[in-house]
């Protein structure tokens, strides 16, 4: 096979060695990189049951300022409803529709220049809708737009509740990379976020009640069970011992959660150049358990935390709260 | 770190060699390979929303004896409607509920023996899932049942609308493999389906008309649009030619079909000595493109061709067809 090209987008030799992928600028211009799209006379977006020909994109999604994506449909519905309350913008909440209702592998709710869509679980799904988001977003023209991950996770020594913006994202080996296999051959990319957009949420933590914010390292894994060393899974070959050591030793390199999603989340933004963030709550603290025995309704209030703060920060970028 | 004592779900060393893992016998009874669960008090599902203290696991699955999984909870809810059809159940169909309406992680379908559970898109969803309906099938004492996963994939050299009944479930460097980060470990398990189901289902296919079928190897990636090779995608750093150079070579070591779920589901039934097959229908084939623009009704049915062979199976297992 000849060698791959990569024009920016990770780099791969026979050793998979690591360089730095090059982004000359971030926003407002969207940089989907790939030079067969151009060649395309219509764009199948299959996954959100949209294309280029059946749909109006420009028009649909062309005024786009602010992106959320979380991992259940209802949970991302809910989020769509609470914008359009936060945003007071006229209309009834109750009558959003679901943009994608011709298929059910993803559920998308646009709310004045707010887009919410769901991504299932783990690193393969939410890559499917990344891909076809950013075609989306390039398609629409969409400039100078956010987009953030709002998510549930697993803590690592932090109380249940608390709320983790991720400073970087890191793989089970604690790498702050994303490695991905492409024709057979191992390309690895970064899993670089945007330092500003971290801390511009940090700051709107600070400003709320309720929400404990900090910043930490996210580790995200490809399985809940034993990739995450729960004892609980219908495989568990390890011991409580092994298990906590592992924890312990992914809290020394600053991890402070665990999730499925990040690194391919990451690694796409910053390949595309899109400033993002990933801002999960912690369920429970791993140091003391794996299941999730917490009662519905405190659950329900912990999942609403990084709604709560990225609501927050999008009111105060479109000038709602001085 | 100790070392990671594995009992037979596969194996690993710092270099990790492959070891066949030892599954003295399949069936009847399930192997859950976890010596933790027998200590714990209670055993919350929690992509379920069912638990061991909340609900009656054997009064409400006990019976059950195939058990279909798929990725599209819209799909796994019309298969239970079209089950109960074939089996002649008394009810009405229509009035068949989700047992996990409580989440939306998962939908799940009961109707006579025949459970049907939605699993989203990639490894990692359908491992979570995996590992609640093993822990499910144990709790609720069930004996000697054939898991299938009936999905959709892309063609590797097929007509679209061919049914592939997977041989060997191989990763995207064509290995009968699948590897699991355990406590920052790879361990390697055999992806070993069971023959005699999919002899069977071969079998089936003759005795109807329509669901043309074939015996081959299914690669499981964990990516839809660089991972197999489309240059569609968001991302895409290769040309067409190094594209049909990747799908001739998975042709010819016997790939037919690539899908993102077949190795985890593979390996976790081959650990747990649970009878399964993978049933797949192809979409498009590969060879032809990458966007899915067939029309939608005749996309319909040919996601219905792998549901009328394993309701075919199903019946004839019953009796219910001579």
């Amino acid at each position: 096979m000849s060698p791959i090209l990569l024009n920016g987008i990770g780099t791969v030799n026979d050793h998979s060695e690591y360089i730095e992928p090059e982004v000359p600028f971030k926003n407002p211009q969207i940089h989907v990189k790939n030079p067969h799209l151009d060649t395309m006379e219509e764009d199948i977006l299959y996954h959100f049951n949209l294309g280029t020909k059946t749909h109006n994109l420009p028009g649909m999604f062309g005024d786009i300022k602010f992106v959320c994506v979380g991992g259940s449909a209802n949970r991302m519905k809910s989020f769509a409803q609470f914008i359009h309350q936060e945003l007071a913008l006229p209309g009834n909440m109750d009558a959003i529709t679901d943009i994608c209702e011709g298929t059910d592998r993803y559920s998308m709710y646009k709310v004045g220049p707010v887009l919410s869509i769901s991504h299932g679980m783990g690193v393969p799904s939410i890559s499917i809708m990344l891909h076809e988001l950013i075609k989306l977003l390039h398609h629409a023209r969409c400039i100078d737009f956010v987009l953030f991950r709002i998510g549930t996770s697993g803590g690592v020594g932090l109380a249940p509740g608390t709320v983790v913006v991720t400073d970087k994202a890191v793989d089970c080996f604690f790498r702050a990379q994303f490695e991905q296999v492409v024709l057979g051959k191992v390309i690895t990319r970064s899993t670089e976020l945007d330092v500003g957009v971290s801390k511009e949420l940090l700051q709107c933590s600070s400003e709320l009640e309720d929400v404990p914010t900090i910043i930490g390292n996210t580790m995200c894994t490809s399985d809940f069970y034993e990739g995450q060393g729960r004892l609980d899974g219908a495989l568990c070959s390890f011991s409580t011992e092994d298990k906590l050591e592992y924890l312990r030793k992914a809290y020394n390199t600053g991890v402070r959660n665990i999730e499925m999603e990040s690194t391919v989340f990451a690694a796409m933004c910053h390949a595309c150049g899109i400033k993002a963030a990933v801002v999960c709550v912690t369920l429970l603290n791993r140091f003391d358990g794996d299941q999730i025995s917490t009662p519905h309704d405190v659950l329900v209030e912990y999942q609403q935390r990084p709604q709560v703060l990225v609501a927050h920060f999008i009111k105060k970028r479109l000038g709602l709260i001085v």
